[in-house]
């Protein structure tokens, strides 16, 4: 009764904040559509403007693209930090930060002249994509793999540091073999050798003339090529674990009550993942449909 | 009784479609045998005609030879569309069109001067191997491969989507440190650099010439590394899944009748994996042999 | 009683027949360790004299080392022969014709000069060290790796088949995307590209210039990523199933009587993995020790 | 009550053996800490030296670094000899070794001039980070990794030798058909090219330039691809058993009594992996802690 304008500009907020946040309403699946198109579009002008050939013909047009594009990445931004009931917890959230870096850059180029490295900070808006196609939520739901990668990961951690100091000492050895004339200069660059070919990449840009470099690049390739079965054993063991518990639970859940997940996110503390009928935040407490 | 003309004529119809699509006759056999030998010969006889010094001396016996190779096709082609009930089901199906592109670019050559570029679609003469070997046939009956893919071909599409956006980045980031002057020309370009890198190819027409550059590489090549572990093991245990319930399905099927596939084809509707007794078409109710 | 002379005669022929085929007693397994030195010595000179430097220098020890080498090898091949009761057996068997063709080529070399060429068949003798160390039948007391790739063959050919299609057709289109003038001289230089790249050896001999030429090599690197899971694991499932398999065999047998091989082979018929105590050739009936 | 000298005197040597040679206290996890961090600082001063303009520049600085870390290193290994009951044990111990050998070399550089080889021995200081990581006793906890490489160990042995000779015999075959005007100069040069195809590295330097060379190293590939596989498939399925195998006696050790391993090791023998409330040596029977 009292204050009516509070309660439409509220009303207001709340419209926007579902069109923004969710993928529930039509209308919330255009704003993903459209946004998804746009990051792509500035991805591109991003690339096309470091082609010199492009650039030299098309600047103009792709400065225009460029403005058009954060301009409406910075409405975006303001938009998402208004209808958030804790801006802050946006502002300093993962997709907060990225969104504010990859907007940045190009206010930051009228200012300072030459920041031409900030360019890289525009690639990070590829990390939205993620957001809109809720890659994390497709993943999560056949979490087999997650579990896999997460088990693994400590053995995966110790084995890639045993790879780390293998080339370190195969790295200097062959800097004393090889030496300067050779291509292997010094011993971070010899190290660097050692891991392209431990690695099986193999660039060639260095590659050892002495017989002796060759017969132990040889036993380096050997190895490397055993080292890597490997990682691919405790990943594909790890999964195949994963898999069968994920399936022992699976029968656990279809005997209780079937749950399943919304693609919400609380206007108030931005959490996600709420049960497909939840009519309350399950971290703050508040309502997530405001009637 | 009336019109034995027409009778006859499809008689003969008949005795053609059985010898062009199936394999089940000595005749067909032979069709079949006689087609895969005059693929491998035009594949060939392309091949030979690229390598310039082979051209410069046979130019003319090759022109001859791909001349033979394309009127036998337009043949096959012609009795293929003749012989069908519905020749536009055929026309319009994935083999009909592999088997008319993979024909046209000679007679086109004939009309128009320097069309070199449709030797290309020459090459999907390729294409039809499978279908006389029957390939997908023999992949389907030991179908736990085709499973396996199919089971984990989302996870590795989101895996190939999160490579090409550490691409994306990584090649981004590289351009900015290594530069013009190293061959990191532009963003497309690097990224192409980061692909070949994370996939392990490493030709080396571009590699870093930085110290820093290096680090980065090293980091690339080590994450690739581990990274190749992960579609691997996802293969790996889908298929380890795949062939356990292959193996429970089989005994089942055991339990109830045996059912063989053979390897007609309706000679109405196209449809294949008929049952080995099966007297009608499963999908359009056709009688297969007519009597 | 009568003709004692053979008698002996065949006594000798038997010991030695132990000796060189069987590695039960102390005289023969010394036999198999000189004969491994000795084709070991042979692999060295072979490669010894194929570095100009040290031929020049050393020719003429590198000359007597061969001959020494070869005159043994061929009282060995003699004494192979003469032992064996069904000596066309032997040297029409797949050992028999090895020993031949490794020993060949250096008196082949007194009658025709510049017989260069034949110095690969030498190498040949490396196959020989399989048959001393008995490693097929190492590998085959744990023989469930034998089951997992002759289980896993079939497929991997189709797969392999399915590979070489793959390059076949990504081979001609960049040969008509790079053409000549970056290295993509002809159709099969452009399929060895191809098989270069898919495979992830990635040499860099030849490497697109072109955009497009990138664009595509980009996308056979990240296929050709995805597909080396494939091979790896049908193999990887195969070799756990054929495991499984064999412990629950390994059980059966052990409430059956213990069996063991033992290493000797057929005077008569050249057999191998007799039993432990067997007195008679399971494959032709001949007992195997003359008392 | 007699001598009561030494028995201060052990108490001293007591208390340093546990600050070195343990980690449950606190003192011994601090110098646990710092001896990794000087470890790494004298690799990373090894590794700058090599820089041939970082070494110009700072050259006086690398040095009186490379003193301190010296000093400090021998202060510890005499400490280490010191506290250990039986010191020639350690001395001759792998950590004992190493721990000498990558101390020494500055002390000779002294001595002798142009010892610039024994650079390398210094990179062995890599090796005792995994002493104070106590990195095998982590793998060790969870070490279905250790029995699967373990039981894979022999196959997987085979299977190298195999790839050994095939790239024995192929590197021999290439050298015939390319020879030395296309870089295969001789046989160990042409095997060493076998083995970096064989392993998919690929580096380039060597690359084959007649249509047969390259059509026989399109079989290398293919093969190398396939044979990729096997490693893979073995680590995998012997870390999956053993994986299960480990489960299955998770649950037997919990039904008995739990067992906790501590980080102590003797100050007698230097046996480790002592149970958490174990008083004696299970080694030597001295006790562990002196009162």
């Amino acid at each position: 009764m009292e204050n009516p304008l509070p309660e439409k500009n509220k009303r207001w907020k709340i419209k926007l904040h579902e069109i923004i946040y969710e993928a529930d309403t039509p209308a919330g699946k255009l704003f993903d559509v459209i946004l998804l198109v746009f990051i792509i579009a500035s991805i591109l002008l991003v690339m096309l403007e470091s082609v010199a050939s492009i650039d030299l013909k098309y600047h103009f047009w792709l400065n225009v693209g460029e403005w058009i594009v954060t301009v409406l990445f910075t409405i975006e931004y303001i938009a998402r930090v208004i209808t958030v009931k804790k801006p802050w917890k946006y502002i300093f959230s993962f997709y907060g930060i990225i969104d504010l870096l990859s907007t940045l850059p190009k206010y930051l180029s009228l200012i300072f002249a030459g920041t031409h490295a900030l360019v890289a900070l525009r690639a990070l808006r590829l990390l939205r994509v993620f957001r809109i196609l809720k890659l994390a939520r497709y993943l999560g739901a056949s979490n087999q793999l997650a579990t896999a990668l997460k088990a693994s990961r400590a053995k995966i951690s110790v084995f890639l540091f045993a790879v780390v100091i293998a080339a370190t000492i195969f790295g200097t050895i062959m800097y004393l073999v090889e030496g300067e004339k050779n291509g292997f200069d010094n011993i971070p660059k010899s190290i660097y050798w050692s891991i392209v070919t431990l690695t099986t990449v193999g660039f060639g840009d260095i590659a050892p003339q002495t017989p002796l470099g060759q017969f132990i690049a040889t036993i380096i390739m050997v190895l490397g090529y055993g080292i890597i079965a490997v990682p691919t054993g405790i990943v594909s063991a790890e999964y195949t674990r994963s898999t069968n518990n994920e399936e022992e639970q699976k029968l656990k859940k279809e005997q209780s009550n079937t749950v399943a997940l919304n693609t919400q996110s609380c206007q108030n503390c931005l959490a996600e993942n709420h049960k497909d009928k939840a009519e309350y935040c399950y971290n703050c407490g508040q309502p997530l449909h405001i009637k």
